[in-house]
């Protein structure tokens, strides 16, 4: 303890003296150096000098490597865990009176130091910013290991807090935006690449597309997801007819916006979920500023259809598939079948039924549709609008979904009906081809003795 | 449950179609409704509608008179409350099996709802301000209340992340500000009145006066804290020569910066402290700025120093005091005694000693000073450097500190061992004649038989 | 020569070394040296060191006292004016031979450097606010000096350029803006006192009330005029209801923007005019703005009528009035007439009538309405509406116009015939009510012999 | 005049009914409209309804093709010049009598209406940005066009009040500038090509690069020139070492600023001049900035050395080279000479001679050198500091000047000196080592019997 006081004498006077910029980490004892300033920022000099040790902490994380900073996180994990022998009596106590007061002792038991001690880095010049980095690096390390997942589980429950909704800024997107930002849309846009500042221009043309973005005020020039939007009068049947088109018709005042591309742009915010605020309040601001927007409409892929129909395909007598609908689908083994027209139109009913029947009747264990991106947009109260054949056409397009698309439409006056029952019973909104796509799937296998999935 | 889904299709209906915005909380039924609403935010309608039904509360939480206000938060610690089954049964849980999931559990089951409850109405544009403005009704209602305590620990708890240190942003006040924001410092100076929009201006001369105040992103235009500086050449013995000073000494640069006035603003965020940041940060950037600044001082009140010696005085042979110094002190009873200059200095010295004595060595239940201001500049680390005989002379520095005030010193080298020596052992750093001062006080007591309080 | 260079390279090494700021002005030699420094600004020298000679010569300048300056101008009269002798052989050439490059030189020739001296002086940073200043100088001392006069014409001429309507911006002044102009809004306010920050707080109500200013870019947080709008259901009667008024009726939209004040700030700009532009365009975007708006129109004094119409009284036989109109207006000899209700009365409908002759029958020299502010409206295109009777009960009011005030109305679609018929023909545009009035005042007379005036 | 009147009423109806955008421009008579609504600008209609005529010009104009344009400031030239017998006659007056009144009449009849066209003209929202791009019209017709180019003469005259060094504002463009201002960096950039958006990028890199512009608050987004500056530790050689260093060293503070790209962005700017502005104040403030910068350097080109060495050596006898210097430069007509090591090297001092007579010894007609770098930075007392072989060795450099570049040094103590010896003189400061090489070659034609040139 004598020498611990030494140290953080030592410290601060570096902190204080060297403009509290430049700690030594770089000898053999930076793990426990780091250690230390951790206790420290929890301790009672946390309260005095916390702006100066939290910088410091972050400073040394950042110089650690991989396997340094998994030693950091276990540390976290096991040293500012709630002190179980405290939970276990407040727990015991509570059991025998059930009152407010214990309750109010038990709560504070169970919080573990760790969320104070993020909230206290968090007090350092950009901590957000780095424990948001921090996380990304959690979030390799965690998996599978139950120690790291509940130092996750405080980190999400304080993301929880600080990117609250109330907290995010909607910031139109356009070309008079600076280029540090534009720079990272260009960066992370994930669903369909930007090829360059030109396509990026093409994409913010004010006369029929928009883009929009969440920004949070401590996170300067860093979206954290973003909107692509289209203009136009029709609902679109491709996307490469969205990203191709020249511009509106003139003189024609669009009727729809289409929603076709969402990306996330920061991957230590997996999991705080941001897409159904942003698209709720770019369709409320749109329809204020187009009013001759009558439909806010999705073009959305369908990640995960080609990854189950090969699983189906491959699992022959076992899987979902008729013997005859596997043979059709053989052509799809040969590469660009699609561009053998004839070939292409034998098996589009057949993989249309399939599609539909994989959106709405395939689910993942908690009785949610198994396709990541029907589960977003039919949580948020869309409803399955259309299914599109060959509407995204690109390699990814053809190797995740064979080209299915698909829009969600979003109708404000039903989304909360949709939400509902959704939420209450798992029913899926859907128009009526695809429901009766689906249906006819379903039915050719009711004659089969044995219904399969 | 039927009537529940009907009332709130109507609901959105009505908040679809009219704008969001009027909802009719007139009728008897209010009280109901809000709480209806209450449960849907918190269900799973809450994330699909969250935004509009979290205005929706607001909105009639705004309408409530103060009986139906602290009913809703009667509700809410009731209803919104730990459910003390699932509290006890995971409480009973971990006693038995002590590990990582039981404790995840156990963390979820005493996590009130109500928490989640006031994060999802932060979803409501300007939610913010509201729910600091909730908790400015609820601490008029909870004070002995064990449950509405309960109610607003909780709200402490969410304020502490939300008003974390690293989401203020600091400000500089001057005459370039917008109004609104100067209407508002005139407004919220709690230590010594600005009197009007002249005086306000001569506090904010760039020459030798400074302002600087935190705000959060999401309290558009509204101060949490500020502070204002005088820049001066010496460290000053009285508020008022500060408050009329004409101006600095032309051509000599400022050694000085004294902090003579911290108002807080939003009574809602009480206890949220912020005060210890702001005068570290102010300095810090002010050595900057100024570089030939030296020293930063407060010149701050005393404010329970009469209240105090009163009680003594009162207390006769029970008190502190000797009997010759009551008799000594009985012109304080005079109004306006300062103004007999006689009088005045017979009793200076003495009262001097008795204003050391209480600042240092009079003490709170928990061992720290009494006086609140010096709790607060001592916790920080700053040291007492000198007591101020008829620095205050107006009436109210008269009526609480007989005209006393006190230079705290804050030595950005000495702040984290003076604070360390203060957390850990309760000892306060002082000069040498405030030292000296309560020492004589405490030494002429020595002798007689019974030491007091 | 020699002399002179040594002098500049020390002057240039003063500026470059002691960062441009200090020069020596104090001595005997001070006016000399503004005049050596305006004749390097003119030369090559200016050229490369133009902006610090030209700061030079402005800091020169404010340290001058009155008959320094006047000095000054004089200097720049007869050193800086056209050559009469290039100018004497150009004209003689032109008359000789009036072709292109002829009038070119004739041109450059009567091109007075002047001009070009203050195009350079205004190369110092904050230079065309102090350019101003020079000018609100110079015309206290150029009244009825040919040769100041000239100087005059050639700033003039140069601020029409500079202060060219397509360099001004037009901002909205309210509560959020910065108090520096705030407070400069109400040291100017020139037709209505504005009594303190409450006052000016009530003008700037969001509600019902607007202000607008424009600006000009080189003059930082200075307006160079401002007109303040009220926005009502009626035309109003008095300017007392308009100051008085607590706030618009709720629920009811604004039907009239009421302009009831406009001030120019900059007395250095005096005859610079801006208002014409200033009214048009917050009349455009106030109805774009404020849709309910149907009717836009002033409320502005009459400042001459009692200055004429006692000339008038004063003049007896020689005058415009009848004895018997004479006899029955003593009464406004007396002080506070406008109480006595009954003799007030008495006079209403003979002043009103003599109000209208006034702002309509009576010119100054060059046949438009002797009266400013009348001239400026009508000169607009706007129409006299309505004479108000007691519409501006102040001392003021009542003395420069028994407290008439008048409504001149701005109907876009009338303006440009209006002005031209103004502009052309003299020709008025009023409604029948003035018109009526003036008439039976004109018929009145028509019976006596002579008609005046 | 009927006529015109029903067409204004028209007009105007047009105008203030149809939002004053658009008018039928698109039949035959549209020069004639154009004429008409330019009549009425400048007549008396002008001051009402001036911001709509303007405006409406300004939309006709746009739409007429070349012919038209020049048809349209034909126009100008002989509708709107001064009136020929009103010159006359205030000439003749003038001569006879040259007093101030007579001086003031001349002046005024000698104004062309023209500049009071464009200053109305004005008026209208965006009308600089399009006046300057008449302005780049009328360049292309008035080659040669006396009357045209007396249009253009007021153009100037007007510019130069309206770009006032005083009016213009300098700003830092960065990674952060709106990419709308970065794509035009891109654009203008006239010295070394900027290659894209990556290319950019790194020119704007904070550790060891800058760019700065100059703008005019009235063209929002338009750079009116700028200029890139490296940061490094040596006066470099090699324009190419500028554009692909990778970054600063690390650690060790950068000693001087390269100018290496100063770009003009506005063609109808074209002769009001700004560089010179730009980099003394562009040094002045990164001498502020980054206080470890010694030396302020540029890295030029030599645009015409080429051509004129080319022309020498066609002259053969009457050119200024000795024929063995013809026959050892018959080299540089193979391509790619540069990349043969040795045969570079022999001709090396021989063109490095010629590059430094050429630069100091040509002469342009009035006496300047002929090279129109070395005359900008020259006449704004920049001395040649040094010149560098195969220091642009791209395309462009070689064919230009051989690969030559120069660097001018801008010593801020020697600036007014040098510049004033130059204006006067025509004297060229140089450092030692090219003013021996002009010498040198200079020497070796002293022998020869008529020295040439």
């Amino acid at each position: 303890m004598a020498k611990n006081a030494f140290f953080f004498n030592e410290l601060l006077d570096t902190i204080v003296e060297r403009g509290r910029s430049l700690l030594d980490f770089s000898g053999p004892g930076h793990a426990g150096k780091l250690e230390e300033l951790s206790h420290a920022l929890l301790s009672d000099r946390g309260e005095s000098s916390g702006v100066a040790i939290a910088q410091a902490i972050l400073q040394g994380y950042r110089l650690l490597d991989d396997s340094g900073r998994q030693q950091f996180f276990r540390f976290l994990a096991e040293k500012f865990m709630p002190d179980p022998d405290l939970v276990a009596s407040a727990a015991q106590a509570y059991v025998e009176t059930p009152d407010t007061s214990r309750l109010d002792e038990l709560t504070r038991a169970t919080e573990a130091p760790r969320r104070e001690f993020f909230r206290r880095l968090n007090m350092a010049p950009g901590g957000t910013a780095q424990i948001v980095a921090m996380r990304e690096d959690l979030l390799r390390f965690a998996k599978g290991d139950k120690d790291l997942e509940a130092v996750d589980r405080d980190l999400v429950h304080l993301f929880g807090a600080w990117f609250n909704r109330g907290f995010l800024v909607l910031r139109r997107i356009d070309w008079a935006t600076p280029a540090t930002i534009l720079e990272k849309i260009i960066q992370y846009e994930a669903v369909h690449e930007i090829r360059g500042w030109d396509d990026l221009k093409r994409r913010l043309e004010p006369e029929d597309r928009r883009c929009f973005g969440f920004f949070h005020p401590s996170l300067v020039d860093e979206p954290l997801i973003f909107v692509e939007v289209a203009l136009t009068r029709d609902m679109p049947h491709s996307i490469q007819d969205v990203l191709d088109a020249e511009g509106g018709e003139p003189g024609k005042a669009p009727t729809t916006a289409v929603f076709y591309s969402i990306s996330n742009c920061q991957p230590g915010l997996a999991g705080i979920s941001f897409g159904n605020f942003l698209i709720k309040q770019v369709a409320t601001d749109l329809a204020r500023e187009v009013p001759s927007l009558r439909t806010f409409v999705t073009l959305s892929p369908v990640p995960g259809f080609a990854r189950w129909l090969d699983a189906e395909r491959a699992a022959g007598d076992d899987g979902v598939l008729l013997p005859a609908e596997c043979e059709a689908l053989a052509c799809l083994d040969d590469a660009e079948w699609q561009f053998d027209k004839e070939q292409a139109e034998a098996v589009q009913e057949q993989l249309n039924r399939l599609c539909a029947h994989y959106l709405m009747a395939v689910k993942a264990r908690n009785d949610r549709p198994r396709d990541p991106v029907a589960r977003f947009h039919l949580g948020n109260g869309a409803r399955l609008e259309r299914i599109n054949w060959l509407a995204d056409i690109s390699e990814r397009g053809m190797a995740q979904a064979f080209g299915f698309m698909v829009n969600y439409l979003y109708d404000l006056k039903e989304i909360e009906v949709n939400h509902e029952a959704y939420a209450n019973s798992g029913l899926i909104a859907a128009a009526s081809a695809p429901t009766k796509a689906a249906r006819t799937f379903k039915k050719a296998r009711a004659v089969t003795p044995e219904p399969t999935h």
